[in-house]
């Protein structure tokens, strides 16, 4: 069962290649979650599996997914059908002295489960708030909040974080013993998301400044 | 049909929702491919959809998978499942004025199809100089070759770049008309994955150092 530290292990979401890399840890889960910004869904429609890029929050021991009501994915994903949700956050490539044990440091977190429609006005706006703070902390305070009628556009789906696993590699590569000798560099080259410089919406009235969680903006630690 | 210029629409890569920001085009397609470093890759086994992140390597209108042979995924995988890769490259924040437009600039592929067991030793190689040249563009002249048994401890399969389409998203958010007076500021904050300071693995003989492919590295343009 799944309980307050860590999730289920099931036949579908034990780790079976490299199990040490793996964990059923909240906390690392909750952790990589908060941190990714897009989730890579999968779900079966007409025995075709699909994968799909989508914005989400957090809250407690659940996650929100939303999109228009008139969407397709949204639709299917109501139905309750089984559903496969997949996080990936990559640190940096791993150099080796062999092309063989050349690989990436990465923080994943896949979880199994079924999508459930939110009905009540309520956990809407909580989960709208969830879905603000996983982009831009603060951002709810600043900008317009949602209205009924954008209430009633959206369909929002709550999927509960209760069986699957985190999995992460770090450090240095692992090289054959004998390639040591070879005089060839290898380390690691961490990767990370930068943000860039502001652009105005050219639509913007003059005066008006962005706040500091825009202009301080960054992702991870 | 698929050709030179453009993937093949059909009933399960045909964009439905916001069609604007679809494409078929195969040169927008590979610069998007080829810019990513990591896939999600979704697949059924035993009724359950799985999306698992994947490093891969293009070579003309294929893509290559690769993994340890004893794989769970890479057997699955070889059998002739139907698959859907995708692939997402986050561009940066839609910042509206109303919580309800903000968004995100991104490029995404899905593509639908099956993947093929490479068995022949000289495809392999080809797909293992992809993978090498996706992950770190020259590093195929620095580091020591796969070996035979390397070779034969990896799976590699291929997978043909046919049916499936990009969606693209860019420029600044589109609030609702009377929302443009508000004193919001709004706008876009571009995001890109920016290499940190290499570590040199603490096993390595004193004097060497990294080449230029390492200390210049960058994704995107």
């Amino acid at each position: 069962m799944s309980d307050s530290h860590n999730l289920q292990v099931t036949k579908r979401s034990k780790i079976k290649r490299l199990p040490k890399r793996g964990s059923q840890e909240r906390e690392l889960i909750y952790n990589i979650l908060d941190e990714a910004l897009i989730a890579h869904v999968g779900f079966i429609s007409d025995t075709q599996p699909f994968v799909i890029p989508m914005a989400y929050g957090r809250e407690g021991d659940r996650l929100y997914l939303h999109g228009s009501s008139v969407s397709r994915l949204l639709k299917t994903l109501q139905q309750g059908v089984d559903v496969c949700f997949t996080v990936t956050l990559l640190d940096g490539l791993v150099i080796a002295r062999s092309l063989f044990h050349h690989s990436m440091n990465y923080r994943s977190v896949v979880l199994f489960g079924k999508a459930k429609l939110v009905e009540s006005e309520t956990e809407k706006m909580t989960a709208l708030r969830a879905f603000t703070e996983q982009m831009i902390p603060r951002r709810w305070e600043d900008a317009r909040l949602p209205n009924s009628q954008e209430l009633k556009a959206t369909t929002v789906l709550s999927f509960p974080i209760e069986e699957g696993s985190a999995k992460v590699r770090t450090g240095s590569p692992s090289d054959d013993a004998e390639d040591y000798a070879l005089p060839i560099w290898a380390g690691e080259l961490p990767l990370e998301i930068t943000p860039g410089v502001l652009i105005r919406d050219p639509k913007l009235t003059n005066e008006i400044t962005p706040s500091s969680n825009l202009t301080n903006y960054r992702r991870g630690k």
